[in-house]
């Protein structure tokens, strides 16, 4: 066997203390399969008087994050957030070390930067805990698809917000009460933003998007719309209609183009991502040849997050052993956003409109006005004490734009346009 | 970009005839992956005179099978079976190839002897298409998983037998009807004793367990069952009872043994397998840091095989550029088979007994006297016209020695056993 590759752990919370952990009670199995025994030689944190467990060596704690970071052969970056992540990052990579990742915002916010400091150091990054946890799509994109064409790629890539659509769906509650439930059990954090605005999830879509279609997509690029505005009503009506609603990073391969959102989407209930519940995760791939996949985990958590940190230990230091580096980040297909004006999608939409004649005709000639064709029709008797109806509209695949202008339109004729919501499998 | 790749295939089927096509469409994009082109320099068959597509170049093919699996760098073997694949595999690896097949049935019955050869010779050995089509598992349990010690294994990996019970449970067919349909359409072969009695689902688990457990599993270590016997009252009385009925590849690990076996389970609704319906194929993986993860997609077909052969084609040409070697195989956990009285099961047993007093009690105090508890009891009416009862009898989970003792002790109690079947999730 080789001798020992090095390892420094950046950042010691939930996660980080698990991978310390694994390596500590996995040590025989890892270096037999790593082909040389794994030590942990520093573990950077950001206060030497924190509380830790039992087993932390403490003589390996250091606030010098900088010496750690240029200091291993293998860095796995657990600090989370921009700086000092990218700072450490980036030195780590020139210092020639191979880097492991599980910063999204980090890869969505920076990530040619770093692809391009590996690229000309020859050093490795590794990020599979970045998009889903355990669930190794990472994996399949980059390796067990390399021979294949990536056409689309739907996940449910976020659990807090998908606990909370659950929560809702199969109790009745309010979004502000699941929330508070999903805050209560530690699923959801003090501050949701992150998680229920969306820009979590557009970060991974991001991240997938780039791997999948070898083109730099950034958050930034993602058009991103949250789960706040969901109600009840919405998806008591989403049921009836045999659909559930499920905040998805939707990415698509349209001609030379790509396609990538965050939305909450009503999902067929045969759909495979219809069933995914709780604070799971899963993605559907579809490729050309393969046809459809989905994988399915558990996409976040310490031990879940560290076993995905670990398989890219035991990868980054077995090609430190033997030779050979991870798969290269390329660049050639190299695709364009999709225009703005030709983004297509069916939506729902739900309106509230005084009760009495005429009201449908009227609502019905502002979408023809725009070229949209509608699917269905439904409208639902006005409450005792209501002088309002609601009605609910479902078109066929449209202009994005034309629908916006459609809905923009309505504002004369209508209350009050309750919610829109894109149906998936229908664009 | 490095000098080209040559890769001979052998065999071409459905699988290498799409192996072929995507290697022309996808040239430049393959190229760029693996970081030198990619040529097909020999296509082995049996009959130089068979009709073929239009895109393969008749000037590659060749009877001289052992020429090719010696003249390249990368040899995928799609031939099938044991001999002659296993002696070009094994000239391959001497000369220096890496190899890549989907052949389960020689993976399963001279895995080792391979494995040795390609450690022996310093050569690579790639098998993702051999286990679940298009399903990334091998990939999964070889690499994400690599820093992880899994649990557990339970996969519908054989898509004809898939097919054949979802026709029986949607549409009321009997196991005869239902394999009629499927051969028509393709998905069941006209002799289908590999697929309905188990051995293709077999030899699969073989391979998914060696590399879960690092321990040498062989078809033959499989105990297997087939689904020749499900009855549509089997599947009738398991919907009632919540549970569907699939042909599961079971592996599990228990203390320092292994217990791997292929049969037809109930299945709870709620299990992410219940819903794995069709020609689809699924694994879930159980492992002690991630949790529970499930890949699901195409088994079988040749463009989800070919996609599945192509990636592993990809990261083989990409060693050869590189540097660097395909995980290795480790043998370091090598576990033993459970002992066969250390094996417990939960069972659903279906008696028919003469409808008279006492019947019941005589029963029970049969599984009594083999320390058998039972969870439930549930007797159906006698038909019109008949004498006999039927009694649904579902055990705790108890040693499957002591159940086969109970069974047979009941023959002189009972008319008839008219099934028993494995209840997945409760042992």
């Amino acid at each position: 066997m080789s001798k020992e590759v090095t390892i420094a752990v950046l950042g010691c919370g939930t996660v980080g203390t698990q991978v310390v952990r694994l390596l500590q009670e996995r040590g025989s199995d890892l270096a037999a399969r790593a082909g040389a025994p794994l030590r942990v030689n520093a573990i950077a944190v950001r206060n030497l008087e924190t509380k830790r467990e039992g087993f932390i060596d403490r003589a390996l704690l250091t606030t010098d994050a900088h010496a750690a970071a240029t200091g291993a052969d293998v860095v796995v970056e657990l600090i989370g957030g921009i700086e000092p992540a990218r700072t450490l990052v980036l030195a780590a990579l020139e210092s020639g070390a191979t880097v492991v990742t599980g910063n999204k915002a980090l890869l969505a916010a920076h990530g040619p930067e770093l692809y391009e400091a590996a690229a000309r150091t020859g050093s490795d990054l590794y990020y599979e805990a970045a998009v889903a946890g355990a669930v190794p799509v990472v994996y399949a994109i980059r390796e067990s698809l390399a021979g294949d064409r990536i056409a689309k790629i739907l996940g449910i890539v976020n659990g807090t917000t998908n606990y909370i659509l659950d929560e809702m769906a199969t109790k009745g509650l309010s979004f502000e009460d699941a929330l508070s439930t999903a805050q209560e059990l530690g699923y959801a954090e003090a501050d949701p933003t992150a998680d229920v605005d969306g820009h979590d999830a557009a970060a991974k879509a991001a991240i997938l998007s780039s791997l999948a279609f070898h083109t730099r997509v950034s958050g930034a690029d993602v058009p991103v719309q949250g789960i706040r505005n969901i109600t009840a009503a919405d998806i008591a009506q989403a049921k009836a209609d045999g659909y559930v609603i499920k905040l998805l990073a939707a990415a698509e391969r349209v001609g030379d183009h790509y396609d990538v959102r965050v939305e909450p989407r009503l999902v067929p209930v045969g759909h495979p991502l219809a069933s995914v519940d709780g604070a799971f995760n899963a993605v559907v791939i579809e490729a050309e040849a393969a046809g459809r996949l989905m994988f399915y985990g558990r996409g976040a958590g310490g031990a879940p997050t560290a076993s995905a940190v670990l398989g890219d230990v035991v990868a980054a230091a077995s090609h430190k052993v033997h030779g050979g580096n991870a798969p290269a980040e390329l660049a050639y297909a190299e695709l364009t956003k999709l225009p703005v004006d030709q983004v297509r999608a069916a939506v729902a939409i739900s309106l509230e409109l005084a009760d009495k004649p005429g009201q449908l005709a009227a609502v019905a000639a502002k979408f023809a006005d725009h070229g949209i064709s509608i699917e269905r029709v439904q409208q639902r008797a006005a409450e005792d004490s209501s002088e309002f109806t609601t009605l609910n509209i479902t078109t066929h695949a449209a202009p994005r734009q034309a629908l916006d202008a459609a809905l923009a339109d309505l504002a004369g004729v209508v209350e009050r346009v309750k919610s829109v919501l894109t149906v998936e499998g229908s664009n």
